[in-house]
């Protein structure tokens, strides 16, 4: 009897394999709640910290305008602490996405954490226009790698823990977990996903988000975003955003480069580059005669979901965030990248036919897709932030501005897995940087 | 001046590189727009048709019980109809898969479409337990796929377009654009996520579900699920909640190819099979005494987020439905799988401290994304299906649900791209069938 003969197969020793499977998984699973519970612990109270701090000298800064005269010597600080103590942190991102391709290289050092944070701190207080993500993410990171001779990880468990530390440091700065989780599989190779860190990846940005909120620390509510009717004009007038937010995070990407590589050129002793961009930042402060693009900008952010802003404001973000962080002063690039999509979008609302909140969202997530390369997690975060409506429009704009940063972006660290054109199948296998 | 020196360099031919990089990206971005058009078109009108004849045969069937005894007839017509005019399209699913992969391979048959919607409907009408996503699906693919001498396209781009076809179908058959796209780009590889079709998918995927609402065809619309207090006991409940998802999507995927093997060595002429499959289905509905697990079972699916049911409908529901598509019925696995898994989630309500409506939700999800072995769509799914409320609890769930299928899954065609663990590190590169 055929039938009987494969019932009988069914349970027959061979198929005990995968009944142990079951228990191989158990205790993979368990292993890796108990590392993203410790990763998530530190990374998340990391930011808790920080998120308090930077709310601080930001309250700060806007009652006591004077401290914006310190921008010099804030700069000169960063910039001397990091050539006598940074112990090789200055690589920052780039450092942390080159160990997590070769899992090999040297300790992340621990100093990166607490130099990070003090000087995005200070950075912030005197005015610079910078933004968060960078400073939890290497906070992250090297609080992540500081475990790996404790738990006495092999080359292949580090690479899965360093994504892990990504993973829970953008989650619990911003508060998204998907997108933290997504960001930390996608950041590290344009093109691809692998799943390898699928679950410790998931697992810790849930962890590091709880717990942040469990320190008390709260995030920026956006409005939920309602979406418009759907048709070919909403879908066409979505891809031509998209096409605006990817050439722009281009140029932010190139502004940022062109900066660093001005001031690496011209001055030879570290220090003094924050400390003359500290100068030249508070003169075109003084010229512009306003505070509106100093720090993270949240007040803009929100208010270009709600009322028409001046068109020119994404352009003099993007130019002070490319000046401030190229210069050396410290801070993420993606609050900035917020701020640029936010306010690009609301000049976009007379030229097309979607609504100014629905722009704003799309502007605010998709610049950052494109300049990080991560669309997907944007795509997550679009949801997360302004809710599941605007998802489908957000999915394509980030992916249009993905496609139309080209194989730029700001993070030089990022590898091209597989090359986003045709036209640049050459670029696989290369560092952004090497480009 | 170094400064000047690379202010002219920004401005040198090196750089007209990058402006003729747009005019590539812009061309690619319309011929896809064109492309995806087509297919959204046509995958998105197939698919609201089905929808249509669907809802008809669904009312009819519960109108009128008697056409329940047509099963036997209605199997051997599938059967006679596939054997004798089906021209290979009775591949399915993996047809599409493996010609995704070897997007060298022959052109998948036009009359894959017509006779997949016409078996599927025919299916439902005589009371067969199965889904609708491999209908759409293969319409989809077919579709697309007859479009391929006509654009004269390139093994490469041919790929893509099968890609949209699948992305398309699922998008417009669920109403779920974000999650039709991922699905798309994740269903063929396990473990792997590539972006060469992103932008294409994205597009085709919003495009079908725009024109299957454009013909009035509307989705099963469910409850905005609230999620829980974020405690360790949520947390630790959702990963308890995710194995078990794993788990039963691993039962249901090896019932299925079990119940077909049977089916295949027991007996020679094809058209006989559903034939006696009918007779069997028809015995154990007359023994059940109940209509509850026939058909779709949208009703149940929904009463299972607000009423506690019976423990024992998710294993009935896995019984039927590994029946009626093992023995060579027609349609998907995809609705039954969202059936199974809302009625475990309910059924586990009594034994973990999550909402009843929560639980009801992750099992929809994660199911299927144990069974398919896409988390991310299943995650973006759980997203526009319930309210990006419930988006981490459900990307745990389907990541752990992942994890736990192990290499098992509902589409033999789906080929092992890097392994889940290391503990099955060499089956990568083999087809689910092969293992």
């Amino acid at each position: 009897m055929p039938f009987l003969q494969h019932l009988l197969a069914q349970l027959s020793p061979k198929k005990a394999f995968h009944r142990q499977g079951h228990g191989v998984l158990l205790s993979y699973l368990l292993r890796w709640v108990f590392i993203s519970l410790l990763v998530g612990g530190v990374s998340g109270s990391a930011s808790a910290l920080f998120l308090v701090l930077l709310e601080f000298v930001t309250q700060y800064r806007e009652t006591h305008a004077w401290v914006l005269y310190l921008l010099p010597v804030a700069g000169f600080l960063i910039g001397a602490a990091y050539q006598y103590g940074g112990k090789g942190s200055e690589g920052g991102n780039n450092l942390l996405l080159q160990t997590i391709q070769k899992p090999s290289l040297a300790r992340i050092p621990f100093v990166m954490a607490p130099l990070v944070m003090l000087a995005t701190v200070l950075t912030h207080l005197v005015g610079g226009s910078a933004g968060r993500e960078g400073t939890a993410v290497q906070m992250g990171g090297s609080l992540a790698d500081q475990l790996t001779p404790w738990l006495k990880l092999r080359p292949r468990d580090r690479q899965v823990l360093l994504i892990c530390g990504v993973s829970g440091g953008f989650a619990s700065v911003f508060g998204t977990p998907l997108a933290g989780a997504v960001f930390g599989l996608e950041v590290f190779l344009i093109g691809q996903l692998r799943y390898h860190a699928l679950l410790p990846s998931f697992l810790t940005a849930c962890f590091a988000h709880w717990v942040t909120l469990s320190w008390g620390v709260g995030h920026t509510v956006y409005p939920e975003v309602v979406p418009p009717a759907f048709t070919v004009l909403s879908l066409g007038a979505t891809l031509l955003a998209g096409i605006c937010f990817g050439v722009v995070a281009r140029g932010f990407a190139g502004a940022s480069h062109a900066v660093a590589a001005i001031f690496k050129t011209t001055i030879a002793y570290r220090p003094l580059r924050p400390a003359i961009g500290g100068v030249l930042l508070l003169l075109v402060l003084w010229a512009l005669g306003t505070t509106n693009y100093v720090g993270l900008g949240i007040p803009t952010i929100v208010a270009s979901f709600e009322t028409p802003l001046p068109g020119y404001d994404f352009a003099l973000k993007l130019f002070l965030t490319a000046l401030t962080l190229g210069c050396g002063f410290k801070g993420g690039e993606v609050t900035p990248l917020f701020f640029i999509g936010a306010t690009l979008g609301n000049a976009l609302f007379p030229w097309l036919p979607l609504p100014l909140e629905m722009l704003a969202a799309l502007g605010f997530v998709a610049v950052f897709a494109g300049a990080a390369n991560t669309p997907l997690a944007c795509t997550f975060m679009a949801v997360e932030l302004f809710g599941s409506g605007c998802g489908m429009y957000a999915g394509l704009a980030c992916v249009v501005a993905y496609l139309f940063s080209g194989h730029k972006g700001i993070y030089g660290g990022q590898v091209v897995g597989s090359s986003k054109h045709l036209l640049w199948g050459r670029d696989t296998g290369k560092a952004l940087e090497e480009l």
